[in-house]
């Protein structure tokens, strides 16, 4: 592709920092990205699902599927 | 294929510029395109939600899933 | 396959030629088609959603996933 | 595979005759077979849309992409 | 993988024979077998829709696509 | 990948042995395992659809598509 | 990529250890995971099906498919 930056650089950049990935279905999960892969499955810390920004249930260290993903916003 | 202009190229000259993108699932992301790679995966910064052309929320920087795509057009 | 003409070459002839698109979800788009690539991923000018024949809502330029399509008639 | 026959032979033998197509949306599409590719793409001429056998619109040439197939049959 | 005999033994052994084949969609179609590829694809012969094992309406031949297969069983 | 023992062999052990199968789309099927590949489509003896336990109907010996597999449980 | 840890080197961990697996219908299964493979297909020993963690019935030892995933936490 013409472009230098590519789209994996954001989640580089990500490691260690925190996220918000919106889901397909509708839902919003927070959490910090420790590991990812060419899939998009993600590793993230602390997980929480999030719904109109507030607090909905504590997930703790979740593996997500990249399959999943709607998209992935930096905190 | 038979063509010498290819639907990439449009997202090519799109980069560092506004573009609305309709998802699959009927929701309008307008925001100015970063990057992109060969699965349409695209990052915008300054992105937005839009409803019927007026902001519904801003998202920031977004690493967009290409699979979730309808279509981008240019803004 | 032991056909001498092939489903891709309705698209070569259409390039510069106006199309009605049928989408998977119902929409039907219309636009003259600029470029297309082997995933039928299709770039249209003056792209225009219809409704039963009439004009829904002006598109411009899109870049239309070509997942997303039921079929393409040349108009 | 053990037959010698392949499923693909029927389309081959369908080329400028006329088949019924149902899709995976209930929709069946009538038209004459021009021609068809790996991925089950297939060129109808005089295509029709049909509801239980009566013609519901007519839809000229068009290009259905394979995925969008449940069966086709010979008419 | 560590079976001797492969499921694909099934269709090969249903050549010329009777199969009943239910959809993902729900439906049931019965018919016998002509020919299949690697894809599941399959031609039947004297293809019929059933509902709750009354006939629903005659089908012909036809070639359905795999993709849309829930199961298969000898009749 | 880091395990020694793989999913692949829970089907191994299962061949010749009773097993429940849940479908993505809610539906049970018990039977005895003939054969499977690794796209997980699977042979089945004395196949039957259950209810909550119940025996709903007898399907015989069938080839059931691994695509619409949830889980597969040795009975 | 550019990360030295990766996403499958939780479930790596997790061999041996008790997992909640969120699906994409929304429901949890919660059990010991023995193998998985690179497609997270995931083997997991005394699997529960959970409502609100609640204990809603008992699956035994399931093979479960890994297409069918929302995320995988350790317990």
């Amino acid at each position: 592709m013409a472009t230098q930056e590519r789209p994996f650089d954001l989640l580089n950049k990500a490691i260690g920092r925190q996220v918000m990935i919106r889901l397909k279905n509708g839902i919003d999960i927070r959490g910090k990205v420790t590991s990812f892969d060419a899939h998009m499955n993600i590793v993230l810390d602390s997980a929480e699902e999030v719904d109109d920004g507030n607090l909905k249930s504590k997930l703790g260290t979740i593996l997500l599927r990249g399959g999943n993903i709607l998209f992935i916003s930096p905190a």
